[in-house]
């Protein structure tokens, strides 16, 4: 409890994130004190390079000893806005030795490490909130841990990265290819000098093990979490979605399997029906949908990344921890009580859509027909089109085991009438 | 504290709801002890006709005697589904003194006597919980509360009445009147035999309130909303709004002032764009759209009736009270520090779409024009259409007070070339 006093935060890092927690800690300080019950005090700002600071933030706050700050005994609440694994993990670690809270927004710490903090959390009697961490400002973590307490969770499938959708909505919406697209979203600010983490799906992954071991209050890390990037959609894929009334969604979905007993998490494009409220979801925008048993299908939209937004979603947190240090509470803290296996890739039952360069010949057709129902795999649609000797073959598939799926592909590319495999991509949102 | 013992459930009201929570209690079970850390078991169930029993509910718990039921001492926690004020209050209040805390959906007495239901709660050291008073199944009222705790919200627009969404969209996809929609949601079982409570606006009204409340942490009465229903909305009002590119829906709006110094909470029918993401919301579904300052735009989405969704947001609230009474926390209690007061609808800026039948003749226009601009009410489109000696004349507005665009349709229908108001709707959602 706090006695009247009040409360001290210790912020680590500076940036776009950390400068506006610190902007709105300011602004928004007397609706703080009232909603905490206490005042709300920046205690310091840890920074790198205090040269690099951002208008308006207090300079006399600022520190280059995070580690220093993290010490003090009068701090009751750290902020984690530094990102990557180090120094975040040891920072964290001595907060909550020393009886802080913390509040993060690091989805790789929490999707490597998330167990261990939880402990830290629980053996120091302090809380640990991250809802920034997944789908920035929108409220989603706490209705999924808290709003769904008394419900089960089956499947949560969302856009949860905003640089791979806004690659992939200019795609769509102009024709370009990706490198295009790629070099816009840079150049506005949607994509950093760097891309890889987004563009390769490592981000979204991260999202990905959180939102699984929260949803089906299991363990989840990132290791699980089958991973596949957009670098490889082309516009030619982007053009046979939309033949198929679809555009293509860079997907993180969790999966409880049918019969209860193991989950899977994944993150790889997709083609989603147009008709799919996820399909709409322009520019840098997320969205999550949430099936459960009793509630149905939920959607959750809102912006997901950006300073101002992701500071919002750590003030939510912060008044949480806040509130709990007035009142002797604690946060709610690990749910992982089903311990459900996460299965393989291959066990994800799902759709292909898949475009062969054949030869144009009689007989084709039947062939590759027969390489699908050799491996157990039904077909729903197949166009063909031909010209020059050459053919076009596209085949969409009903529901199979993405092993069975990839086996025939496998099979397929070694048939001498298959010129190649064109593209490959799974099919969702039905 | 519950030193390790099970939790005592009192349900209050078995019908399409409370039997679904008993329901749920029932088999997930585990799920609940294992979230709670406590096992969750149902105390006793009070109806007022035990015959009309649904299946599957444990009848050696049935009583009708519910006052006798909230006034056991091992009773924990009391879910309210009865609905309606009296018994309602009375039956809360007893739980209160009892200890006990309560989970309610009723949302006719939250908007009626919130604050005396709250300062109940804190007076007795219990727990007041109502995510399924508005919207259903949809997380709305927890990341209002909590997520947004530490940002500022500016307005909530949302379709918060699955019966009337479902007839305004039958209107509109199927061209048919209101009765003929009415009946079709009446024989599918989305409107009550008395619909009356939907259909003009007191059932989105009351969410108004609590929305209103929650949002600008103030206090907003249901005689604070403004309230009009959709009974005169008619299949030429549907058709006027598709020219123009819209739909209408039943929306609940609560916006503060520019200034910050006053909030409105209103309830009516509105055209909005066909783009804006509210426009696409189908059948009974319910969406809620909040803007923050430094969130930006949420949606929340979901199922906003039905037994088994609203059960889904009890039990949620179930675990939540659950939770605190094993842990010893107490829940967030009422936020209303801004103590804002609430402007009448006079003073909310808003569109008109004022649809006129006028005498076919010159300068009918020019008079019309310049009732619009007597008012200080700037015309943004005018359509005119002429036949046979009528013409019908068609008024988008700019942004006005609506006390403004009240006073210009009044003075319109005085004049002599005017010959009726054929409708008059608000536009919103840009």
């Amino acid at each position: 409890m706090t006695d009247g006093r009040s409360l001290k935060v210790a912020l680590l890092g500076c940036g776009v994130v950390g400068s506006q927690v610190a902007r709105l800690m300011t602004t928004h300080a007397a609706d703080l004190a009232a909603r905490v019950g206490a005042p709300v005090e920046l205690a310091g700002i840890a920074v790198r390079r205090p040269g690099r600071l951002r208008e308006g933030v207090l300079s006399e706050l600022v520190t280059t000893d995070a580690q220093g700050l993290v010490s003090r005994p009068d701090v009751d609440v750290v902020v984690e806005v530094i990102g990557g694994i180090e120094p975040a993990r040891s920072l964290i670690s001595t907060a909550f030795e020393n009886g802080a809270s913390v509040v993060t927004a690091n989805k790789a710490l929490l999707a490597e490490d998330g167990p261990s903090l939880y402990a830290a959390a629980d053996k120091y009697g302090a809380d640990l909130y991250f809802e920034a961490a997944v789908a920035g400002a929108i409220p989603l973590l706490r209705p999924l841990r808290e709003s769904l307490a008394g419900d089960s969770v089956n499947r949560v499938l969302g856009i949860v990265n905003g640089t791979t959708n806004f690659i992939l909505d200019r795609m769509d919406s102009s024709g370009a290819g990706y490198y295009e697209a790629l070099e816009e979203a840079t150049a506005l600010g949607y994509a950093e000098a760097d891309p890889t983490a987004d563009v390769e799906g490592f981000d979204a992954a991260a999202k990905a093990a959180i939102l699984a071991g929260i949803a089906f209050h299991t363990r989840v890390r990132l290791d699980d979490v089958h991973r596949e990037g957009i670098t490889e959609v082309t516009a030619s894929d982007i053009a046979s979605a939309r033949r198929m009334g679809c555009t293509v969604k860079l997907l993180a979905i969790c999966e409880r399997a049918a019969d209860g007993r193991s989950v899977t998490a994944r993150v790889h494009p997709a083609m989603i029906p147009l008709t799919h409220p996820l399909a709409s979801v322009r520019e840098a925008y997320n969205a999550v949908f949430v099936e459960a048993d009793a509630a149905g299908s939920l959607m959750f939209y809102g912006q997901g990344a950006g300073g101002v937004p992701t500071a919002s979603a750590i003030l939510g947190d912060l008044v949480a921890a806040c509130r709990n240090k007035v009142s002797g509470a604690r946060g709610p803290g690990e749910s992982a009580y089903t311990m459900l296996p996460v299965s393989p890739m291959g066990d994800v039952v799902t759709r292909y859509h898949i475009s062969l360069d054949v030869a144009d010949k009689p007989g084709v057709l039947s062939q590759v027909a027969a390489v699908f129902a050799d491996n157990g795999v039904s077909i729903d649609t197949v166009r063909q089109q031909g010209k020059d000797g050459e053919a076009s073959l596209v085949v969409v598939t009903h529901r199979a085991p993405d092993a069975a799926l990839t086996a025939t592909v496998e099979t397929l590319r070694g048939l001498d009438t298959v010129r190649g495999v064109a593209s490959i991509m799974r099919v969702e949102g039905e």
